[in-house]
């Protein structure tokens, strides 16, 4: 059917999260006639992908590919397929297949990202048993509502990391209105820096970040930051009380200063969850939510119509990511490097033997 | 000045709590001309009570009279009143004063509930350094901005506890719109049986009271409640997950099962925590905001426009709140038995010394 094979950096079982992925042939999911398939470039690296790979989440059904910033060209269409042609540039974000029924709540309103028959890109089963594998690999096959053109301006090593990083800071400050707001962002790493640069396309008022120490400030600012509150100062929680009007979380550690954060927030101000522990949120008063009537929420990813919209502002407004390139072939030291906290601010994998 | 004394049940100390309040004069708060003096006929007992008795939240400024659901008659009216005559029927809750001035962004919206310089009905200090002291007496003294006057079909023991209880589930209820939606109601004590009634009259869909057994389940059918959850039964969180739209919880206990009540949430449903523990609420997952959009919140009694307005709705729908009366006397066995969870569903002091 097909003149390649599917092959990827696979993990087998926990361990594949330290560095001990394999790169190994494997069976993508059975081929409809409502897919794309995808010769990869280019696959930025997402904190989602380790935690997949040590089933920090939930058991991960291994053998898995991980990788959900997926760039590259289309090379087979299937029939039912009209927005993509053969050799377009395409990508694909954390989500593969939603159930796209007129009866879904979730689907026929747009949230295709909220639907209940979700697939994740990897380490997902689809119904008829297959499975899905991510970017870090040389093909991907995804159902075409979920493979995206790429606006010609944006550079695919930037295109990579706005399809999960990019669009899941983008979806909470646009859904919670930016504009016009003080924005807070809490962590300045892949996501975080999204926040900052979406946080000021769409008009924020202010943006500060919110991190543990100081180390970042410069490059928060020189990404767009108006003030910075380093979380190891003395006070900061009082110092700051009620300055910002909605934060976005990308931290996904239990030991956060969730009590801290949520005092910086001003009356009626919302707190969007985006990081996932793996285990609880750290606790916090009640008295918080009560006197100042804040509102704590959490946001995933986003929907494929919010995905194109983003990237039409990317292209638009010319907003410039933060990346680093790393060879594919090096895929297990950028895991390690990612979760050593390296990046500046995302890595994107590219594939030395693609050829366009 | 008056030819009345300030008398009440004293709290000294945390052990206050225990039943060991003692019946003395005290000197209430400087009169000014804004002031109504209150001849007390009639004092809900709320769980903030023992709270505040025993410094649970704060450290409590012995000594300290408590009860903030107060009816009596205006025996003395300040020159600047306009709205309170000379013995009419009139209420307190558990707001005294709040700054009022016009460029207060809170007093000026109404929402005088969640002014910084909010002073409680009892346990808390003006800016004179006076005290503000509550209902568990013969006379209370507050701010005629928070003297309600009582519509002539409520009868006094049902109108006291209105004025916190009845109040704290009216704000959330109708702010998070309880019409059409599945009102989930945590707790059925003296907040959560208001929170059924209002549910109700407000128009609710349906309500659903959890509770952990099934000891209640009767009452809160006879209440209006439609289903009824015993957190105490094996997977009542899968069994009914998903089902409410919006859940108002009224439980102050640190140990309550707050992920699971999450699960019983819908796609972007709300909980709204009016009950406040002395600890931190229980940790949950992430995921449980992340993957359904939903909403935590908190809500802090309500703006007397909101009191106004469910003053009239209880006088036009006929709304019984369930009370059983205590003599005044009796005030320590009743935290006593209070605390016991005894009261079906609130008690109300009579002050047996009050004559019309």
């Amino acid at each position: 059917m097909t003149d390649y094979k599917f092959e990827g950096w696979c993990g087998h079982g926990p361990d594949s999260a330290e560095g001990k992925m394999k790169w190994e042939e494997y069976e993508p999911k059975t081929w409809s006639e409502d897919d794309v398939d995808i010769k990869i470039s280019h696959c930025g690296i997402c904190g989602s992908d380790i935690h997949t790979l040590r089933s920090g989440w939930y058991p991960t059904p291994y053998p898995c590919v991980v990788g959900h910033e997926i760039i590259g060209k289309a090379v087979r269409i299937g029939k039912n397929v009209t927005h993509i042609q053969q050799g377009d540039r395409v990508g694909v974000g954390a989500q593969a297949f939603s159930c796209l029924k007129p009866d879904c709540p979730m689907c026929a309103d747009g949230i295709e990202n909220h639907c209940p028959k979700n697939v994740g890109t990897y380490g997902g089963v689809y119904e008829d048993k297959s499975k899905s594998y991510g970017g870090y690999a040389n093909y991907n096959r995804t159902n075409s509502h979920f493979v995206f053109k790429i606006p010609e301006k944006i550079p695919s090593s930037h295109a990579a990391p706005l399809l999960c990083g990019g669009a899941t800071l983008y979806n909470p400050l646009k859904t919670y209105g930016a504009k016009g707001k003080r924005v807070g962002i809490v962590g300045l790493g892949g996501l975080g820096h999204f926040g900052v640069l979406f946080a000021k396309a769409l008009g924020a008022k202010s943006v500060t970040v919110i991190s543990r120490s100081h180390t970042k400030e410069s490059d928060a600012r020189k990404l767009g930051a108006d003030d910075f509150i380093a979380t190891g100062d003395e006070g900061w929680e009082k110092k700051h009380a009620g300055s910002l009007d909605l934060i976005v979380c990308t931290v996904s550690s239990d030991k956060m200063p969730m009590q801290g954060y949520l005092e910086l927030l001003a009356f009626r101000g919302t707190f969007v969850q985006v990081g996932a522990p793996e285990d609880p949120l750290p606790a916090f008063q009640a008295f918080s939510l009560i006197f100042k009537a804040i509102h704590i929420t959490g946001s995933a990813i986003a929907s494929p119509a919010d995905i194109r919209e983003m990237l039409q502002l990317v292209a638009d407004q010319d907003i410039k990511p933060w990346v680093q390139e790393v060879p594919l072939k090096d895929a297990n030291q950028a895991i390690l490097d990612f979760e050593a906290g390296k990046p500046r601010y995302r890595f994107v994998l590219v594939n030395e033997n693609y050829k366009d």
